[in-house]
């Protein structure tokens, strides 16, 4: 894939001023990277350099950014992670796939174009093993997965936190906290999700039928962790699902997620009703020796729940909802995937894949929300959820959709409750029905606010949203309108850290650092490109004014001058209004007004 | 202007499948604009149509989306009010213009090419008279205006709601909302502020020094209210300022704001120091006779306040403040707005322009949010609100700012106490400061909470603040961003009314009426133009998909069936479980899987 290749050498570039850094953890191959961004010194009133720290940030670009990494897509990332699953000596290496699909596809030599050329050989726990992070967690050990998500989520502050490994072990042990790392994904980086860290988001990225192809797929799982997804999920409905997804895991530092009943529908041509639990039970086989991090199961969508959707506005909108409901109705059986929970689970335990267990039944509308059928399948998760964790299985509960503001604290309080604390992964809320084209931002308003209240990771909506596939514009959209929503959930919940990039950022504001202000945002492209496009001259990036005032008079500059003036004299407030404000209205006298002593030459 | 006019033709477009329809009044001289969108049939499982009621939309456009006015830039809007404003018998006509400013400007010739050509003469109050809303509401009179307010605010729903031209006399003679209505702003159509009615939004434009020309100006306020602003503020400091207003005010249909201290400014080539109470005084007098309805006074930055800032982050952000600030420093003296108020409200009073009392103090970051600085000011303005209620001043409140979402609701909670109840105007607020390029989302997530919490209106932030001045397409991404924070926040307070939209829409969707779902959308051609990015072919727009799942299932379609089995069958959900599901089966079984029957030629 020469092209592929070529676009994603532009991924590659650091981000302006920045540095990819790693700190070590107990042992030498625990790197944890992160985002240094590199700041100018400030230039106090007296003319003075006083030097700037750098800003440590999250970074989920994995090599992608690292100018000393060898990328070559058709092998793949390193599979760092391989050794510390190996030395557990709990797993064992499988001489070929288990899974019949995966056999034939192998076979099929029309494949040979657009497969992916240099897999490893999948691995498995040993017979009467679990291997799953929460297992490990219950037994007191601190795996270096563990320690790695601690370090960072400490964002390089140092040590003395509360996050420590075994604040982490202790999290994943209560199942109050998820890593999800399937051992035949060693190439992902580990995170952590759950309340207590700092909010996630995940990217939905997936061909349909309709559009788009394997190399699209990749450059957008690369495109979205650049700008900041924490998992990238592959929702592919098309052709080639098998292929895309391999690709896409191998070049992959982040957990992939995956709904599996959509695979499994393209299994039967389309046709819920054909659906059963063996076509089914080897696609789970299929994507757990793939090392797909967490899966979606829609076991919560009963029988019993579906005539509940009848009175709704927009019954069932959730497209693996809507699947099982179709299968239960055309054979009035209860759900396979609800009947068979427990062998899921004993299969996830094998390779450590994470429930993310469906909200099939979410609401699709304002006049939806928090109905009968929402909470019915709510109560069933939490049902499921001490299943799977009886199981040394790790789970997530995934929550809607479409939800007014005033009813998204029932949301989570419900959640909290019935879920016994598991982690809750919400998609938006959106907080009204009447714009699409905008729903990343009416879905951002939501999902900050429930972030806020305590959801681990918000799954981005992009303004595509109930019109059309994203295209890379729209994930980038997506992915930043969910940055800021996990970042102010984050600031609101006062995570230690999360502060610091605001406090940096507005520092730089102040002191009219404006290639700091570039470099610190969240996307310093746009950031730098809407400043040119009223100021573009070189010397306005040192101009202490920008084109909103214009040179003539800027709030920030008068306001340094207080600021200088009080900081000079040493003044506390009262004093400052007695004595120093008499000296300061001379001194103004005396100086004249001519404070804009860089803007001149720009005037 | 033979190029703006061409420009605006385009403005004057109706929205799609849309009709401008007026209610009546009490008089034939009240007549409310609305939008009325028209839908599409319903077509039910059995291929029978029916009917959907046209949805009404509150509507800010005035004549330009009417086919039947006929507009014309140089002579400006029909000023629908004066005869309200004349038959009260409180008004006189001036024979020339006050201030001596304006006469400057009237005797320049250079000025000609630029003048707005056909200016009214000016009204102000007979002496001794007050011709405020405010008032009349206190005397018990229910005005036009009042009446015209309720109408609109019930968007077009038969009386009986609580909304009646009496309620919106109380609220306004309470304090609690403000009609802001300058008499010599007779183009404008009345609208409400206050917490009991529907959450509205203020799109700032105005050139600077540096960018921008009148005609751009009056551009941006059209393309302003196309989108949904509800009055606009000219923030101009840059070069004719006095003769962008004229044409921006004879040219709308919505109030118009302004910060008086900007242009005043202007009059001392930008030396703060050398403002002073005389010129103030003049350029009230000049706005208050070209008709703006309401000004930003910042006279609660107080002289004792100023030291409050100097420890901050971010010191003082508001210009309007820094150049206060900069005043009471150079003469060690109280501010001239906080010294004058009281004549300042006489003046007002002789024209009805509103006080928004700004706040000069507010934070400018994460750091500085609620802080003393910011408290110092908000209980000068509660003293100040008394003040101009005691003169039958109408008062809103400025608010913030940069605030993390934890610390939203103490904001509203203090202004609701200090200022007895006076309606909030806040800028946003951003809840985090590290995305500039995304200040829309940023703020918005802050705007739909403090709209919620009961803020009256909400000022936009667009993609560029802080970055640059906005031009055509930031304007309008601020807009449709605040217009969603505001339904947003109509919809968790329960206005009635407000969930009529999302309604619809969700109905439309779910019955894959997609050119309802664009005609309903916030922005139509955004809506349009994203589907047909994936799906252009015309099929696409009456089939029973989307390119997001593809033709081979669809979740909406699958409900639909779940959903007209149970209601065919009249099925409470308890007997449906019983019953229904066993014959569904059969019937499932019987008709094949095919439900995609117009997919088919398009797949």
């Amino acid at each position: 894939m020469p092209e592929l290749a070529a676009q994603l050498a532009g991924y590659r570039a650091p981000f302006p001023s920045s540095t990819k850094v790693y700190v070590a953890g107990s042992r030498p191959d625990i790197r944890v990277p992160f985002r240094q961004v590199n700041l100018s010194p400030t230039v106090d009133f007296y003319g003075q350099r006083v030097s700037n720290p750098p800003l440590i940030l999250y970074d989920t670009t994995g090599p992608y950014t690292d100018p000393n990494a060898a990328i070559d897509l058709s092998k793949g990332l390193p599979p760092t992670r391989l050794l510390w699953v190996m030395e557990r000596g709990d797993v064992e290496e499988l001489e070929s796939y288990s899974s019949s699909y995966r056999q034939l596809r192998e076979r099929d030599a029309n494949l040979d174009a657009i497969r992916f050329p240099s897999p490893r050989k999948p691995l498995r726990a040993k017979p009467g093993h679990r291997v799953t992070q929460i297992h490990y967690a219950r037994k007191g050990i601190v795996t270096p997965e563990m320690e790695f998500a601690a370090i960072r989520e400490n964002l390089g502050r140092p040590n003395g936190s509360h996050i420590t490994p075994d604040f982490v072990r202790r999290e994943v042990a209560e199942g109050r906290a998820v890593i999800s790392a399937n051992i035949n994904h060693p190439e992902a980086e580990p995170m952590i999700i759950g309340r207590a860290f700092l909010v996630k988001i995940n990217a939905n990225i997936g061909n349909s039928a309709v559009a788009s192809s394997i190399e699209e797929e990749v450059e957008k799982m690369a495109w979205s962790i650049r700008w900041g997804a924490d998992t990238v999920m592959d929702l592919s409905t098309g052709p080639n699902i098998h292929e895309t997804r391999e690709w896409i895991l191998r070049n992959s530092p982040v957990p992939i997620g995956t709904v599996p009943i959509y695979q499994a529908l393209e299994k039967v041509d389309g046709r819920a009703e054909e659906l059963n639990w063996e076509i089914f039970h080897d696609t789970l086989i299929e994507q757990c020796e793939q090392g797909v991090d967490y899966f979606t199961i829609h076991a919560g969508v009963r029988l019993a729940h579906i005539p509940l959707t009848a009175s709704r506005t927009t019954g069932i909108v959730s497209r693996g909802g809507s699947i099982l409901a179709k299968w239960c109705l055309a054979h009035h059986r209860e759900n396979f995937l609800y009947t068979h929970f427990d062998e899921i689970c004993e299969l996830l335990a094998g390779y450590d894949v994470a429930f993310s267990l469906g909200d099939g039944l979410r609401p699709g509308s304002i006049a939806d929300a928090n109905d009968e059928a929402q909470f019915a399948e709510l109560d069933t998760l939490g049902e499921l959820t001490r299943r799977a964790w009886a199981r040394d299985c790790q789970v997530f509960i995934e929550g809607p959709g479409h939800v007014p503001m005033h009813l998204i604290q029932e949301n989570m309080d419900r959640q909290s409750k019935v879920c016994h604390g598991a982690p809750f992964y919400t998609l938006g809320p959106l907080t009204t029905d009447i714009a699409p084209g905008y729903d990343h931002i009416t879905s951002a308003i939501g999902a900050a606010m429930i972030g806020w209240m305590g959801t681990a990771m918000l799954c981005y909506v992009t303004p595509k949203e109930h019109l059309g596939l994203p295209n890379k514009k729209d994930v980038k959209d997506g992915v930043i309108a969910y940055k800021i929503a996990a970042h102010a959930a984050d600031l609101a919940k006062g995570h230690p850290g999360a502060r610091a990039w605001d406090d940096a950022m507005s520092k730089a504001r102040f002191e009219f650092r404006w290639n700091d202000q570039f470099n610190l945002a969240m996307d310093p492209e746009t950031a730098l490109t809407f400043h040119d496009a009223t100021l573009p001259a070189g010397g306005a990036k040192s101009a202490h004014f920008c084109s909103m005032c214009g040179p003539r008079f800027c709030a920030m500059k008068i306001t340094e001058e207080v600021r200088e003036y009080a900081s000079h004299k040493n003044l506390d407030t009262a004093s400052a209004i007695e004595e120093g404000l008499k000296e300061k209205a001379k001194e103004f006298s005396k100086t004249g007004s001519e404070i804009y002593r860089q803007a001149q030459s720009i005037d």
